[in-house]
């Protein structure tokens, strides 16, 4: 945790401004969110989680965001939320504001004279705005990142350090992309041909749209022909890896080191799993959960949750169970026969 | 797309310079390629993937790049090409030209006085030269690249901003490598010593053939001992994982998030699906496709394709079927069980 | 291999620095280590792996490193080891050693005037330092490395190019940190509320203990609320995905490709296989080896191996036994009424 905690607020304030019931002394105060684990009396925890159910008696809290299923008794003050962790999310935005930007453009930033800037842009040293570029108002530009010609971040953008942006690249607004992360670059299309593969330029672009997050070291590739598309309010994690010309849906959420081949198309409000994959030139319709190590190669056209990886065991059951895996077929093929036989004598004997 | 389109040609002029045979009017002109769903008037389309076939009628495409087996009769245009993806590429090449390379040193950048630049190189601002580097003709270096130490490119290499080439790597002519991939970091070489681990020097380096390209964020490690080697004409995508001692056959293409560990050695002209994994120290040999989502643990010696990706499901189905997978051994004895007991029962009726 | 090859020593004085037991000739001289496969004679080579037993009879290497298992009579000279690849490790870091760090700040390096930088520092071209940071003595800052306000990095950290340490994280001794790795970005917490996803404040940091070694591309994200902490000795390889709040146990050695979902503990020297994935809220207890490919769904409180990656075949084999899979629940449930039905005949007779 930080350092230094923020100035205090007593919990009906904090009800007073977020709403919720609260059960208890309106007039204690606190001055940070903390775990349910390591709270300290001056802290406000949250239950979201079942598992950490048995942590509620021991905690040092000085309050505890809980949900309306909750009925047990409690010694300290709770507020209850119909959705307690973002309810626990806005507390802790309340005594975690993000900082104000400082603007101002770093002596050590190459910026070219061609590019516009918006009020308030800040931009870090060693951070490269090639020709055309444009930056919306508060836009932050971290040290190192590199945006392309043509690029456009919409305001309120906050680039992390040693981003790429490739050229002509268009983010919508309060964007956020951390460091490390590829915009564009170019997607692998590669023809074989006699032998060798020949190299498909890839003139589409990538399209972000508003309130879009994208984690550490994800790349997106620049589309063939048409765009990638990045719908408003989408979140990616970290290393995460889209085709050309993917769409993905508003508010979809894609946790870390998924990998979505080419062409296919996400449905909005979808979530899909840690390290799973896409194939190419699928479409996945809205309200779809695909479970982690999942591959996906058929279009889903219903919601509902999807799952494929293989269930995990000690080696040796491991080693007996997947050799018997390799003659499954011929397996249920024996088993086929034997429901024959056991019908044919039945016959017989009737 | 790019705002401002190129030159117009004939599709006279097309097969004149590509060849394939044109039927329809050879005088229609067109300035760009473009997808069947999207294309203007002015546009040539390709079809090499059946899935889009249905595109072929409501397309506004002013021609069509088509293979020799589509017999349908068209209201457009058509150019029939033995390999129309190929064709298309080439087409593409005509209207997109890699810009020519605008030679030049960035004020920001630090070169090393002992480096050795060749005629007609770009290094970026914020790229680091080290001294012993050797850039051949044309190279062009990234914003915010590094390269360490007796670092080698070859003449028209292409380095996009924010990739790290460690010391003494090289890299053949017309290597493209995209942003962020790291190039030499150490290999994951440690051996447990008492407890903990020790580490193993890496003073291999990475030896890049010709005509390579790297995709954003790929890491190709420096060999333990030998070098890495990575062949002519190699394809890889993004967030591929390199380890030390690999050796990578010519002209073999692998997708996204692979991952290779040590000493493994692919063969040429192989095509490997994304996020498979090759374990260490096999070989495989030349033209094995290896499925997406994968995980090779023997070496493979006979050309073919390979597959280990869990079927996904809903997950109700995938439940039941992976709660039997966990008994699928004991599954198994059970049918053999049953099957002498048959057996038994008409040896006792004979 | 590098150009420059370092002295030589003789085996007498190896042996008398890093004991083992010699046979054959003290005074052959070496001065490099080698593969068995390329050795030349001036280089030692080692044994480890039998896999490359049969290279022992044909190797030029001028003497080798092996286990005491190994009778085969040799020609050449050997130096028998309890740990001969721990032993290979010390003798390749004599012939090896660390550069000695250049001290420095390079004039284009950008460094904060509230930053405190211990003796001996190098700092690279491009490097951003933001205020409060904290370098102890001989760390090496490679060029494009950007670290956030108040970051600790102790006494002897080796940071490559282009890496990005976010404000506030916490890095112990000796900790070397390879290209592209970025620490302390902000975790993937969001609440779903109303449709959209809320944000949650990531105020924890990334604190990481002594000798922790981390590859290229890797990325380690700052706590929700509390830490991340990856405790001494952690070893962690290229583009490894490490969520917030994950504690990573002491001398645990992590292969590539690797993803931890958030708030899961793993213990003391465990061992886990490249591109497995370990759930979130998990527990794993110390000395746990997990297979590559592998998703860990559950805790794991015995120490072994575990394994759950679908075995690889022909693709047509694949297809056979992938689609009896998907009706491996229902084939289970046929055979047990088939051992009903077996039953009640037996008892018929009887």
């Amino acid at each position: 945790m930080e350092n230094q905690l923020p100035p205090s607020l007593s919990l009906g304030e904090i009800v007073g401004r977020l709403g919720g019931e609260l059960i208890g002394d309106a007039s204690v105060k606190v001055r940070q969110v903390a775990t349910l684990e390591k709270a300290a009396p001056d802290t406000i925890a949250f239950l979201a989680n079942e598992r950490y159910l048995g942590q509620l008696k021991t905690t040092r809290a000085g309050a505890v965001i809980v949900g309306a299923k909750l009925s047990e008794p409690l010694d300290m003050p709770r507020i209850v939320a119909v959705n307690p962790y973002a309810y626990f999310a806005r507390v802790s935005a309340l005594f975690n504001p993000v900082p104000a930007n400082v603007a101002g453009i770093h002596p050590a930033a190459v910026v070219h004279p061609q590019a516009i800037l918006g009020a308030g842009v800040y931009i870090g040293p060693g951070a490269v705005i090639e020709a055309g570029v444009t930056l919306g108002k508060n836009c932050s530009i971290g040290a190192g990142t590199c945006l392309g010609a043509g690029v456009e971040v919409g305001e309120g953008g906050m680039l992390y350090p040693n981003v790429t942006v490739y050229h002509g690249c268009k983010l919508g607004k309060r964007v956020i992309i951390h460091a490390g992360a590829v915009i564009g670059a170019d997607g692998f299309g590669i023809a074989m041909d006699d032998g060798r593969w020949l190299k498909v330029p890839q003139i589409g672009r990538v399209v972000i749209g508003d309130d879009v997050e994208i984690g550490a070291n994800t790349t997106i590739d620049r589309g063939a022909i048409d765009d990638t598309v990045i719908e408003d309010g989408v979140k990616l994690d970290n290393q995460i890896q889209v085709g050309h010309n993917v769409r993905i849906g508003a508010h979809t959420a894609i946790a870390a080191c998924v990998g979505i081949a080419g062409s296919s198309r996400i449905g909005r409000l979808c979530r899909i799993g840690g390290a799973s994959g896409i194939a190419g030139h699928l479409t996945i319709t809205d309200n779809v959960e695909i479970s982690a190590h999942t591959l996906v190669t058929k279009s889903i056209t219903e919601a509902g949750t999807y799952t494929g990886a293989y269930p995990f065991e000690n080696n040796r059951d491991w080693r007996r169970n997947a050799a018997s895996l390799r003659n499954l077929g011929e397996l249920t093929t024996r088993v086929r026969a034997m429901e024959q036989e056991l019908k044919q004598g039945k016959k017989g004997k009737s």
